[in-house]
């Protein structure tokens, strides 16, 4: 297969292959009634709109809006705009087209450490947990749930809103979490449970595509009942698991966000689950900043307005400023 | 047994008997060093502080704070009020006092309707629900909690909160729903399964002392997520529950109180769900105003604002008003 | 005259016949500084662009933006999109199209119910006040305002934003009005009388345009102030009103929103205000979810956010879910 | 009569007479069943318990509370506390004791100002306004209510709440409305009718009592509303009054407070009602301080917290602080 | 040189010479490689797109965004809209291009006073100051920054924010602030040192560029306290100046936006900090309403709900209503 | 000296001698005119009602309301509560009574930890900034405010409001600071000097007397701003200060409290001011819930919900839950 071109590198009148996510998909007449596709395709470095007009009957059951797909094609210009004649297209997955360069990082934003090395390093943290019902209990759940811990999103649109992000976060929160539970003086192996499970309940709410979105019982019952149920169910699994401590993991998850108006049906009511909450928090805020600056395409020192914040962000270094100084 | 006097009838000097909710109880020592048990003891028509000084060994253990009492003693006054000297005390229960008189709604504000008749017509009601799932469910789950749900309150401080206020409350909405189901064009049974089950986690919420407080996990996990534990518990041993049916149910109970800030970690997102929300609103709000205009002890048509509208209600009939009318 | 084609209809290059309502009418120069008609016209299934290049000093006086018309015209396509070309256009009305088929409800949204028999419906529940002072007041102000009520919307962008909602809105509400009268043991009279007039203020808010828009006094008085005036006016000339009864029914409309900030300048202060709120706020929030997904465009079961309640509304069945059941 | 004594002048074992407000007053029982009255009485300077054991039934009828008296008893102590025996009791008027000293300002907190010089300036501003429909509608109006406007309060517990707060009020919003109005050039005549109407509802809303509390009318409709409804009164007696002139006066009325949730049911929506807005808001708030100054008790250059602000007020000079000086 | 054309005079095909404000300015690369610059230009009649596509090695460095420019060019038409071909363009001044009748406010909205006429009344008031502490900090402070204080608007977005808006705003204040100062008995001197200084940070905090927008410093430490600073720096240099006048002075600056949430550390804490508060809100209202009105570009006598009060407002005189009046 | 009693050690009849906090202290006069003192006395285990009936000329001057006092006196009982009857007073000082076992710690709240080791420590933290003009600013800064810093609470009626407070709370910052700053990958000299420095203005805020009170200039300007003037003014001196850096620090210290309606007039701009906000919270929440625990006088393992969070907090250890369990 030839090189890959990405969307930001197309030219007009350029023959080229690529791997996109297929954003939308509409089957279409034209004005003289013929069909054809019209889609949206985009990838890390932008976005774009493509035709699909010969052996439409072919090509359009190979795959849905939603989909990794890659094209072979042709850029022409419409109405003063780049625009993308499809010539083959095909879902891509890393099986079938690993081999060809696929990844899914190349189609949508991931995070950016390895997702391996994060696994392992988190999984080392689970082994430090001391108290054998606490340790059996996550050990349980991220071996039932690792596929989806490796690539899932943290949120839709917030904090860490990326491939593999909820491992990263997750992980974030770990490394920080011993320490501050020592330096407050609560349980280490509460908080840090609280840790791992405050967000497991994403891996049911958030759907596994790639174009992140909600489920069914994302919608109906939200990651945050439906963490404790993932909780409760693998506890009960336990053999003498003690109900008060179970009581407690529980509310851990469901005091995590802190506040009633960010979902959470109860407030934090002892100092593990408020410091669960602070941490979350402080993780959420400072990766929220950091996607700012990463996001933001202002010329200048300081970001748009257009961010979680709604305030101007400062990027890079001050010039100095001799204001009254002289 | 004597007959009973109820506080609002005490006077200095007088010889009593009567049932009380003991509200507190702590042994103290007096001045000169001896022990005496300082109490408050309450029941439906007011509150007064009672003082044992004799066979304090002998009392103490017969009776905690929060039980029901049967008391005689001797009133006197005490730095310008009365107060209680208590001769004898012990426990009363309707099993052992019963026939003396004592009824638990001596003591403590209860509903106004007769719980059997109430308990009656609910039932009447289940049997209405077509679908066969739902009604196995609600059956079970009624039969299962039959005890809590004739006498719980519907909380502890807002709506309904006195003896048996579930049952009123929840019979109360049962009556209009049917109507309002078909009215608004939604499914009958779902609608009336939401009603009968959105406050069941109150019997777990709300222990079931004559004077209502929160349980450990009432504080720690709330009533809504409590009562779409029981759902799920008893529609899981019900062969072939549909799995989207049982979402529905728990996304009813999950959203009933229709805002986060009332701790509903989801907001109603079918018709079922917000109709729910909507009727379970208007039965507590009708009901706090007529609990407003209950209690209040202003003299003239208007209540205090010491309520929960923060406003004068309107409590008898206007004056005929003349201004202007010369 | 031609069959009616609708703008979802329109192909390029048909002529088509139609009625629309013409949203926008500017008289505007070609670059050669020749005058033209540039319009927007919309029907119930779309809207489209529309100019008028020749008489046009014959047509202009014809019509008004804001008018329902009846056009004769030609499309072509502009910049890759639909317009028309209006040949002939002229202001279109029931006594004058009626019999060529013009209807509103082609060119607006209209509630769904036939007018006529909501209408009897409603008039049927009037005779049942018993109060005869109520039943007079009403009777005649629902037959100085029947012209308006029959076609009037309920508000400009919220619940019953259509042709007559006005009138499916207080009829939705009297229908469940007496019987939820009864069972919060209220005054029926008075509550039935505060549905039919609560927003009777809108005929005077509201301009009976087809395109719905504030009156100078909308702006300036507001509807909850104009429909209070509208009941004292007429109950002035009933002889004997009671003073007591009149101040009651004040009240009702102005306390109906409920809350200051809906722009009550009074809170519901006795219990038929209390409910009449209650009731108006359910017709209202049922109304906006049905209008959720009766509009919603997306595919799937679920509804965009962009809805009153900015939440995703479920719009039909759950497919069954299967999480965790294997 | 002998010289009257003021309650922060009462000591123990004294004879006094004085005028007093009654603020409660109940017909109770001693221990020995005898009738006795059992009171609150206030002036100017405190507030004191009061009992009258003799004569009861020759006095009982005599006043109400709410009622200003003159009283003729004894001081003595109990429970620590002075309380005042009561010989003779008897409602008091200017009428009939006006000679003996009574005014109602020894009784109830009243404007600094001498009433009758605030009325004849407010009159001056009257003559002023140009527009002829205007002036006779303003006329009109204070010559109706005059009782009314010389003596009450502008609010119940919030800015100028005392004896002629209302007049008081006006006044000084006047004082600067015509130079304002200039300055931002807006017409002179429409800002000062707004003046002067703008809470022309008071007289109406609250009871002229001299424990001034909230009308049955002042309950229901409010003092925005019945502002309002007085303007039309007494405008639609005006020959010609031109209707779009009463529509702006209306507004004006209806507007005042601003913003919804002062129950204003509309906001300012043109610069006449908004340039009040901003007047009556100045005036309210600049009271509220120097009523925060004038009531606060504490020691030192600050007042507490209990005030309309929630933060401590300077009331007097700073020391010279020289932190850092040297 | 040529008469000015404005870009709402521009037609097609016609050559103009213009002053305009460069808003956006890029370097590209057309389709077949060669470099161009693509430009946004405003005045104060519209906005255009321009292109300068020859010389561009000569013109490139001789501009930048930001920049008031003179330019010569030629209008065409692009996808159906007007555009500008730019043959030459220089950066234009007052120096410059005045005589050739560049003046800024053709190119930014202004405000409607002649500065120097403003400037000189402004001084006149400083005049007035009797405390010879506050008048030396106020002239001091008003010499060091005048040239800013002639030209600088008083927000980016908000009241007054164009071309010398900080010195309208400030004088308006000036010229009601000794008459309400008087009116409610507060220090005069103070309450005018208030008004000259309370916006002083925003010669630090705005940039003083024709396209206003925040500097370094005012995103980091905000007018209100780059203004306090000024007032310490400056009043440190003044022999004796008073530390309790100071620390006055410094609560008047700090807390004249009177609400945490518009940014002030400190509510008012005296009468003159309170009235100041008022007297600027009053002065930023009343602008914002007449900004509303000017800038509104609907038909008919109500804006649109596009402004800072986000309601309609009353254009012009009501068209006589005769609702009712038949 | 004989040995010191503390209040909660009172008992009827018994000599004492002790060591308090004067709260308050009133000349009055008996019934029969003498004078005497009457005082509120208050020490770390309670506060008790004093009255000093001989030698009043004698003892009036040697102490004042907010002095820490050795007192030696008589209890005795007064309307049934234990009352001190002082007999000699003085005010007591670590210098003049700390060999007979005076310590501030006696009468007021004050930190657990030892100050100087908490100083100590606090100092080598300082020693670990690289940055040199960091360093020698927190040093001279440290060093300046040395006294203020080893006693002050952070607050008045929050967090850390005890003798020492501010010492704790900046220490406890400081240990996690380090880490925290690494984890996240900001600069770890702004990031701690930000936490030496935020609250350094309380020491000018907050009276250093033993009963914590707001200084003039707490009053009206506040620790954010007086903190930052503490910045600037030390800065100054040092030679060659980067001016962005210094702009850095103070907008560290301006938004440290991270919203506006908690007076920040600025929100974190960059990544070290926004972790500092978190870093504050989180300790400030982890203490107030920790205090919550502390101060709680409920029976139980549930505090009540008068605490900070409103909510009722856990104490202790579940008992094993068996609801359903059986």
């Amino acid at each position: 297969m030839k090189s890959i071109t990405t969307i930001n590198e197309f030219k007009e009148g350029a023959d080229i292959r690529g791997f996109f996510l297929c954003v939308e998909k509409h089957l279409r007449n034209t004005r003289s009634g013929d069909l054809y596709l019209d889609m949206v395709l985009r990838d890390r470095t932008g976005q774009i709109i493509a035709k699909l007009w010969n052996d439409v009957s072919e090509y359009q059951d190979k795959f849905s809006a939603g989909d990794a797909v890659v094209v072979a094609g042709n850029v022409d210009v419409y109405l003063d705009k780049l625009q993308l004649n499809v010539k083959k297209i095909n879902v891509a997955s890393v099986q079938s087209y690993g081999r060809y360069g696929y990844d899914p990082a190349l189609i949508v934003p991931s995070a950016k450490g390895d997702t391996k090395e994060m696994w392992k390093e988190l999984r080392s943290y689970i082994k430090m947990i001391n108290n054998k019902y606490l340790k059996i209990l996550v050990t349980s759940i991220y071996k039932k749930y690792e596929n989806q811990l490796l690539t899932h999103p943290a949120s839709v649109v917030m904090h860490h809103n990326y491939r593999s992000g909820l491992l990263e976060h997750t992980l974030s929160m770990t490394r920080i979490g011993i320490d501050l539970a020592n330096h407050y003086n609560v349980d280490v192996d509460l908080l840090m449970t609280g840790i791992f499970l405050h967000d497991i309940g994403k891996v049911k709410e958030i759907t596994s595509e790639l174009e992140a979105s909600y489920s069914d019982e994302g919608n109906l019952i939200g990651h945050i009942v439906l963490g404790r149920d993932i909780a409760i169910e693998v506890a009960n699994k336990i053999k003498d698991f003690p109900a008060d401590l179970l009581r407690k993991v529980e509310h851990l998850i469901l005091s995590h966000q802190g506040q009633y108006d960010w979902q959470s049906p109860k407030k934090p009511k002892f100092k593990e689950a408020l410091l669960l909450h602070l941490i979350d928090k402080m993780d959420a805020k400072m990766n929220l900043m950091m996607k700012a600056i990463d996001e933001d395409v202002e010329e200048g020192i300081w970001t748009s307005r257009r961010n979680y914040f709604r305030i101007p962000i400062l990027k890079g270094d001050l010039a100095i400023m001799d204001n009254e100084s002289k």
